[in-house]
């Protein structure tokens, strides 16, 4: 329980620095995914990982595998790629924590399972969210990628053949060798830092619902029609937006998050009444039943005001993701270190998606938090304090050495 | 109180014909004002005005006068420009009407009294809104003219130039000569229609507020950051908006009415509370008490919002017109008119703005109202029935003819 006793804080901190120093943007880091720096990165990280002895790869996506001398290994890293103006810590973190953990734990190791790392590309979404992991979790269709373009209408293939990637091996999941995914990341939120906790335990990355509900009424003038012969469809997105925590309250628990994002009236004139009122929400919840019962219950909502106000409206869905409970075991073995290492935790679940999200429906999955000061991120403001980075790092490591000596592993035809 | 009898259908129907034809866009119409078809407009209205017996002008500003040959006046007219890609009618029926009835009324005339004909320049606001009638009333200081573009960022007196009236002599309002005013209109709503009246004797037109309202808040992770902690200027606006019908509907009247035409959250993500939330908010009534109310009782609820909210608030005033009263005298001429000429008809508020409101605020001044197809305005479908505009221009004969001998008029001094 205390190999995170034996990780090197300097080292860490350099080659967090390093990494740092690789698309560098004022205290922030510019490294959006395919981009000259993010090459650079990956071929930086490709050759860390190499010197701890793993035997590194970069595949036909631009995933980063460092591959242990075992026969199977818990896989732990990140993404490597920022948001444009992004910050330090945000996906680099997770790897940089791996690449110290595997050190320490594959170093030690004496049975069948060691530590890979990986590093996933494009998890920020310059042309798909989560596009690194869910190639290697074979979800990737031919047909999306050959659709995917960034926002400037460049195409993944000349993306990878910008980085001397295109054409190369995809890497896979493989259930045979990938026993289990533990991911160590930034909060990216402020429950910690109020909190004061140093260490989050992830019970789960929570389901979404984004919809766009819109409302069509009639334009008319607001000065001479009378309130009562409007069909205002400007009043009935307000009233739907205002109302919108009245219906999820209810339904939701203290975790449950909704935000509406948008909100667009058309003509949009002080003195015309809307015709369109236009919309985008989201709900966030760790529970499946609360997020089936939630759309149950704002679809009737929007339709109540709707005909109240007596506008047509419609609701289309924009993203839907289920959510994930992390493995209990791994969470408990992380929550054990982070005991073991005399750090303030609490469990929470993630508001934001992640690789772990992705891994997660294949191989048992886990994540661990560090805070985020002042709950900043996607950011050059982006910041944790090293103590903490230090701390999250050695109860990873912590965690893995213990997840690898775990019964569940252990087979009878054990090739160790 | 026959006088209206006397009136020529069809030289009514020809001249709003003739008048259609210049400009025409579709059913519609597109002449804006100091467009070279507002341009024509004019200096046919003018010949017509000659021939109608009027001494024709027009000014410096595009105000076309017809002047009779009597010592004093009521003026009777309205606007001949429209909105781009406006209706037939909106301005240019008042002035046709108003021609009509100089006819009659003039020819019969045997007092110092007759009337004056007007179709003012710009009442749409391709520069400024009633920029005619308020150059009229001297209410456009030389700061606003040499101020006032279009939305092209064309000078208005390069506008003037164009059309050749730059460097005339203005028009002024001369309450010597100026009795009153008398402006026929479509109602540009839908209360007539709705109601089947077929006249509405205008008793005010509306004060206005025109109010930018703005919250601002900060920008958080929609999905990591929980409720408790936001400062959602989204949620504020939408409250906002929403609630506003509560605040106004115990302060007004029936007639009250109030608009959300616009609201803008930024950044406006689905997945970013909103740090700003904008919204253009109107209300109208024709009590002054009432809009002084309704602007404590909603600077109060947005302080209430944002307090709630934890936002910062700002009220900004984008426009505020007072009330007017019509002239009780004038409006029951154009009442016992519309009695006799067996019309059904209501009196109701002016919930548009009109060159009415402008000249009302320097001598008696009312308005009559012919019904608006399903109400539309500013719109290629504006239209009224063929029949509710002889017999509108019928009342306002009447009424102007009754007018010019009233009593209220006569003075010891008199020069007839």
């Amino acid at each position: 329980m205390n190999a995170g006793a034996s990780i090197d804080p300097v080292r860490l901190l350099r080659d967090l620095n390093d990494l740092r120093a690789i698309g560098a943007s004022g205290t922030g880091v510019d490294r959006p995914a395919f981009s000259p720096a993010d090459r650079r990165a990956r071929e930086w990280l490709a050759e860390r990982m190499n010197d701890a002895g793993l035997a590194a790869s970069i595949d036909g996506i631009g995933n980063v595998h460092g591959r242990c001398a075992r026969p199977r290994a818990i896989l732990s890293g990140s993404h490597a790629d920022t948001v444009p103006g992004g910050g330090w810590l945000d996906g680099a973190f997770g790897v940089i924590a791996a690449l110290e953990a595997s050190r320490v734990v594959n170093a030690a190791a004496t049975g069948a399972i060691g530590i890979d790392v990986v590093a996933f590309a494009d998890e920020e979404g310059t042309f798909r969210g989560t596009l690194g992991s869910r190639t290697f979790c074979s979800e990737v269709s031919a047909d999306e990628f050959n659709r995917a373009q960034d926002r400037h209408g460049r195409s993944l293939a000349d993306a990878l053949e910008a980085c001397g990637w295109r054409g190369r091996p995809i890497l896979r999941l493989d259930t045979e060798r990938h026993l289990a995914f533990i991911e160590a990341h930034i909060e990216q939120g402020p429950v910690l830092d109020a909190s004061g906790d140093q260490v989050g335990i992830v019970t789960g990355i929570v389901g979404l619902r984004r919809l766009a509900v819109s409302f069509a009424g009639r334009a008319d003038h607001a000065g001479t029609t009378p309130m009562t012969m409007r069909r205002d469809a400007g009043a009935a997105v307000a009233e739907f937006a205002a109302g919108l925590p009245r219906v999820l309250v209810p339904i939701g628990g203290a975790s449950t998050v909704w935000n509406v994002g948008m909100i667009r009236l058309a003509p949009g004139f002080g003195n015309v009444v809307p015709h369109l009122g236009e919309s985008i929400i989201e709900y966030r919840d760790l529970e499946p039943e609360v997020l089936f019962a939630a759309d149950e219950a704002v679809a009737a909502f929007a339709a109540e005001v709707a005909g109240r106000y007596r506008v047509a409206h419609l609701i289309e869905t924009i993203a839907r993701t289920p959510p994930l409970r992390t493995d209990v075991g791994l969470a408990a073995a992380l929550e054990r270190a982070a005991t073991a290492h005399g750090a303030l935790h609490r469990r929470m679940p993630s508001g934001a998606g992640h690789d772990a999200l992705v891994i997660g429906a294949h191989i048992p999955a886990a994540m661990v938090f560090a805070p985020s000061i002042d709950g900043r991120s996607h950011h050059v403001d982006e910041d944790t304090a090293v103590e903490d980075l230090i701390r999250v790092t050695r109860i990873l490591t912590s965690a893995l050495a213990a997840v690898i000596d775990a019964d569940r592993w252990q087979r009878s035809d054990s090739s160790a």
